[in-house]
């Protein structure tokens, strides 16, 4: 049986392109794995929560694995494949050292930024707050640009899992203009990005809200 | 030569308990490696962001091998003494998910509390913001009380990293209160924290900052 992982059956228009099946289907086409997709409309029923406690999407199932968290689905994907991580172990555990710079040092401030502008713009505090929140994100973003010198991916010459996330993650302030000051990491989305298993994930990512409108 | 992490030379009265060389200390003491510190003052320099690029504690470094973040760190130290990782794939994979699951879906929230209350508690708006960054906390914490259901610890009966990891995060609200209204992850954050290992760690820890102060 092909692995399978879950997303929403619908989402509004400002989601597409954003929402993390993204991740494990750029994984998928990165290894050449082809892979269903179980679609859902509610991920907060205890059924669904079984598979995600936090009752959200993506989650993943092979006939030997049950997973959730993009950032676990992806590394389990290129594991099972044999492929996107190094064969080293001093370049493994700067992938992981990257991988999990992407979830726990970069990701907050990205969403920090979308959770205070999109989720938050109601409430009375979120104008005010805005520029606290653009001021960290750029200041990580700086510490990003000035560690990423003149290499190609994140760790050298090779294209890794930890890049797949990293530029996932960066990934989320498309159309934001807030990569604008920092053209190392806007040419480093974009060359993730022009990937074709970048663009394939993408299409079929468009296109699963695009055939549930219709 | 035995591996090597840094931290700080001194933080200040508050920060005692929480600063993240707690992380590497705790796996070190589980696996009984034998480490050393290397105490800095200021990780702001263009040197130490050579190892971290954010400026940040804790770095790792051992023969072979030189990272950053936390999480890495601790799965680093996990690997290199096949301890504290499940021997089956499956296994494994899931200990990965809750690992990127405390670094990715819950320490965000435990931070966000901390940085509002604390870093940021000069601006106008930190006031009126915290019943939202406690909802959403609540919300996060009342979802994983009811997936950890009556494990001992997070995927069964044994302790891996990933209990390692979801204990220090959610050890980030130790003295808050906020676990008071969970019961099951206070009791988990208790039997993590009567470990002897983190014991030890913690006491190293304490000490560091004693010393330096006396
Ligand atoms: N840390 C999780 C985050 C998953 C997540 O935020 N999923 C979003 C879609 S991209 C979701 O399901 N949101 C609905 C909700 O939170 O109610 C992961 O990386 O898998
Ligand atoms: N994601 C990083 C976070 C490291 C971190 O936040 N370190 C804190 C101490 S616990 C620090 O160095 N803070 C000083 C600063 O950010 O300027 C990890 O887990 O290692």
């Amino acid at each position: 049986m092909n692995p399978t992982i879950t997303t929403f059956a619908w989402v509004p228009e400002f989601a597409r392109g954003f929402v993390r099946d993204l991740r494990p289907r750029w994984a998928f086409e990165e290894v050449r794995q082809p892979y269903e997709v179980t679609l859902i409309t509610d991920a907060k029923t205890p059924a669904h929560r079984c598979y995600q406690p936090f009752g959200q999407v993506p989650t993943y199932r092979d006939d030997d694995v049950e997973i959730f968290e993009s950032g676990a689905i992806v590394l389990h994907i290129a594991e099972r494949a044999g492929r996107l991580i190094p064969a080293d172990p001093a370049g493994r555990a700067r992938m992981m050292q990257w991988l999990i710079s992407a979830l726990n040092s970069v990701e907050p401030y990205v969403m920090a930024l979308a959770i205070n502008d999109v989720f938050e713009a109601d409430r009375d505090w979120s104008g005010a707050r805005h520029a606290k929140v653009v001021e960290d994100l750029h200041r990580r973003l700086a510490d990003l640009e000035t560690a990423f010198g003149d290499r190609d991916w994140i760790d050298g010459d090779d294209f890794t899992a930890a890049d797949l996330m990293m530029i996932s993650v960066l990934g989320g302030l498309r159309g934001s203009g807030q990569l604008d000051g920092f053209p190392k990491l806007a040419a480093y989305v974009a060359r993730g990005e022009a990937r074709p298993a970048h663009r394939k994930a993408m299409a079929d990512h468009i296109a699963t809200f695009d055939n549930v409108a219709a």
